[in-house]
């Protein structure tokens, strides 16, 4: 679909398989924040103190915030957001169901390097879009000064007890694993959103070895994320 | 407490029992707030749709947010805002165990109702404040417009379904008694609060008769919000 010769960056609205794709792409943003409230809702509970607990149900309440202007911009493009977000569904609770953390601070690590992860992959992508959508993307990846309460309590907890720090490396490398092989499912089935990336006859994509530089880039960003929180990647 | 000669309305910070009395109101609200987050956030999962779900979700995030405003106050009076709150984990937390929605229908009630008789309860005592913590209350209280799917629910799930609606209008009285039950522990335990209420000796407070009157309010507004929902109360 990408082939289509009008193809074009300047609006969303102009070509029906950029649409389907910058549909695609905040129907999965848009089920990314869902599902992170949820997950983060949950691991809530496994906070030590009502003050930790807070942190994390505001971390989630951000999440959610976002899904509102996604689903407007959705509409606009004349889909249903809810329809949208469907074929995401799957993947992102798989991805969920796989990662489930064992305890508060795999929890923690999870908000973090997840969100983290989720964020650069989006704005690289936003990269290829037209203004108005890619503003609206880098906008609901802004997610607020919550995150460095996070990389306090991860590094204070380590320094207590180190065998905490091998088991949170482990922890981080699995995330990112997982995360890979849901990209890799969610690539392989919406073929618009994968044209987004690749581009078009008129107009710029990345070829295999720009893909590969892009993957390079996000493990290099997980790597210091990682290292942030004052863990090997 | 009330007692005190130099009991003010004028600010929370002038009178050590006023102060109290305030701390203990914003501690009881915030806590109240978190927990509501915590169970909307669980009932969203029994949201038999997307949009459902994302429709608590937002009631849920929408509490949580006010947190912040109430936890700021009780810091600018000079107590920690999560003590202020410890107090009151153990009758919310109650409430919610004894209040557990066996589905999403009664989950739905429970927000509406519970959330309503709550704001009204602290409008009321709202009435016995001074200016900026009275603004500080209704703030809070603001429920934004997502009450109005709720309505829109379970006004169409009775019609669809008769049975549903004896056992709705039961659930509504359990909550009502529940909350009661809870709020009399509450009154019993916080001397400062309840004399809030009863006022002081140049203080305005409540008589028995005039307490009578607010809980005769308080249940025919309960029962406003049952008729609003299709509902007998």
């Amino acid at each position: 679909m990408a082939e289509s010769a009008d193809a074009t960056l300047s609006s969303a609205d102009a070509d029906p398989a950029y649409r389907e794709a910058v549909v695609d792409l905040l129907g999965v943003i848009a089920y990314g924040e869902i599902s992170a409230f949820e997950r983060l809702a949950e691991d809530a509970k496994l906070a030590p103190t009502l003050a930790d607990k807070v942190d994390l149900a505001t971390m989630a309440s951000t999440e959610l915030t976002k899904v509102h202007a996604l689903s407007d911009r959705i509409r606009e493009l004349g889909a249903d957001p809810f329809v949208a977000m469907e074929p995401f569904r799957e993947p992102l609770d798989e991805f969920h169901r796989h990662t489930a953390p064992a305890d508060w601070y795999e929890g923690l690590v999870k908000a973090y390097v997840g969100d983290g992860l989720a964020n650069d992959f989006y704005r690289e992508i936003a990269a290829y879009l037209d203004p108005a959508t890619r503003d609206l993307v880098i906008t609901s990846m802004e997610t607020g000064t919550h995150a460095a309460f996070v990389v306090d309590r991860v590094r204070a907890a380590i320094a207590e007890d180190h065998r905490l720090h091998g088991r949170l490396a482990l922890w981080g490398r699995r995330l990112m694993g997982e995360a890979l092989t849901q990209a890799q499912r969610v690539a392989a089935d919406r073929d618009a959103l994968t044209a987004l990336l690749s581009g078009g006859v008129d107009r710029p994509g990345l070829d295999l070895a720009a893909m590969g530089r892009m993957f390079t880039r996000l493990t290099e960003r997980h790597m210091e994320r990682m290292g942030e929180l004052g863990l090997d990647a």
